[in-house]
């Protein structure tokens, strides 16, 4: 018999209410068995310059001139993910049934290429290239916020493999959903709440507070400050935060994704350092595209090194256990300024 | 300069109002870098028969006639985590901060020790131990639940250096809190919602309709049925349930305890047999200490087996991807009958 499912599916929890997509094409993807930390080693390797077809055609790459898509001639690339988690032909549309619910899994699913060359480290990367990396990013998100499909914009890193990376050369992702998913919600409705009863951007006050004590500053330039928030989930949790109020990364102005480039490069520098090169995530947390100008939300971005693994504990309660203090962390991490 | 903390502390992010546990001294449990997968092998082990002075002296253990606590003659032993997440000693007492809210580490952590033996895997367990560890949950969770202090009692296993096992010898943790967990609350939540608009208990529902259909349906005895939900976070998670509505497992009846452990035994010689002994959390579902008739809430074990990590997706989205479809889970694991 085969599996029902050919596209995927959000499908919804009927107690808690909470959505997971179901995506069984995914698990066709090469050397992941499903099981182990492993990453695919296998040459040749898709995300290379000369492998382009190994990859669907490009949505967008910044170019030399005068050369082709699909061909070498890129520094960075922008493909469809070839085991797409969401796929833009479908509908948002309810499947029927009175105690499940579920919906068509229908979104987009990109990947950004962040080298020609087969680079694993993003520490080794030179700061035109980092730039380059956010501006295609920017580029990415700007593009796909003016659809009115899509209600929110998620650009996420898996660095490594025990941070969920399956191929190890440099990429990040950007999925567009036709939702605001829960953490997002939770966010925007949290700092919502404190607009309303205090008149300020929660987030504009953390930057003040960390700024002047410094006891969970990790580092900060004219329009970026990195801290490690007061309540991590994980050791080593950084927040880059613009100190400008800007709700959407997108509305970045360009000099400010420069700033951002140098401040989120030295910020792996330090983690790298300090770390001896861990497996992180990374997430932008950025407002609903349709609402890029809130007053009381404050694009930024988490970095989360996967040092440990959430357990039975953190999955039965959503308590995480952090055994590293925030304040050690931060301390640690300023001790580790690139050279 | 030394830590700020102490004791352990909960503290809450401003922002999502999630709650984290900091606990400092647990970077101190041995062998444990607090980066690899690894687990300690090193000898002596201190659950084993013989090391009970390794551990602190015991709360509890089923032990033969004549043997004194904290020598051999146990076959299941409950003593105090001697990393604990949480203490006893202090008061549920809140931090004095206008923007960011902490409390003491308030609670307990028990570790159940499931062998004498050096066993590492579940599925080598005789039936008779496998019923000998679920009365020691059962006798550990009556007895906390008549405790004022706790308003959550949280009994979960760690198996597997992969699912967040420090030491390999076969053990479960005990955690008592005192308030709901926003997991535990998000569940309490939904079920009642569902009850009263519909006068049914949601988790009766799903028994109903998964023992008719069978289309997730893993295994089922006269007390007992194992599906894979609906929309599973995990591939090939699984819920064991008992088909008789009772909202909390320190409430099952003696020799309900006893069929308990014949399911669970049989569910995870399935998963090893499916899955090649693959790591694994699983976490009892049970209504709060104060709450044990509720007519909405029905306890339940679901069990998590750790193939794949979550990464930036799923830390950003709080929607989590699964690329095995419940359906094509539950029918390799009803093909997957032990002997």
């Amino acid at each position: 018999m085969s599996s029902p499912i050919i596209m995927s599916e959000f499908r919804q929890d009927p107690i808690t209410g909470r959505w997971v997509i179901i995506a069984s094409e995914r698990s066709k993807r090469p050397r992941h068995d499903g099981r182990r930390d492993d990453q695919s080693h296998s040459l040749p390797c898709p995300f290379c310059a000369g492998n382009e077809t190994m990859t669907p055609p490009e949505i967008w790459a910044h170019r030399e001139n005068n050369t082709q898509a699909d061909t070498p001639g890129w520094s960075v690339r922008v493909v469809p993910n070839k085991y797409p988690a969401l796929e833009s032909g479908g509908r948002w549309s309810a499947g029927d049934d009175s105690l499940y619910r579920s919906q068509a899994g229908f979104g987009t699913h990109e990947v950004i290429i962040e080298s020609p060359d087969h680079v694993v480290d993003m520490g080794a990367l030179s700061a035109e290239q980092f730039t380059k990396i956010l501006r295609a990013y920017h580029r990415r998100t700007r593009e796909l916020q003016t659809d009115p499909r899509w209600r929110y914009l998620l650009l996420y890193k898996n660095h490594g493999a025990r941070a969920g990376a399956t191929l190890e050369h440099i990429h990040s992702q950007l999925i567009a959903l036709p939702a605001v998913p829960k953490e997002a919600a939770d966010e925007l409705n949290g700092a919502k709440k404190h607009f309303q009863s205090t008149g300020r951007c929660i987030y504009c006050e953390i930057i003040q507070r960390e700024g002047e004590r410094h006891e969970r500053l990790v580092s900060q330039s004219e329009h970026f400050i990195a801290v490690c928030p007061f309540a991590p989930r994980f050791g080593y949790e950084t927040w880059l935060l613009p100190k400008n109020h800007v709700a959407a990364f997108e509305q970045s102005r360009e000099e400010d994704v420069t700033a951002l480039a140098h401040a989120l490069s030295d910020l792996v520098s330090r983690l790298n350092r300090a770390l001896n090169n861990p497996p992180f995530n990374y997430v932008i947390h950025s407002s609903p595209p349709q609402q890029t100008a809130l007053p009381y939300y404050h694009w930024h971005i988490e970095i989360m090194p996967q040092l440990t693994r959430a357990a039975g504990f953190e999955w039965g309660s959503g308590v995480y256990m952090n055994s590293i203090t925030p304040e050690d962390a931060a301390r640690f991490l300023r001790d580790a300024a690139p050279g």
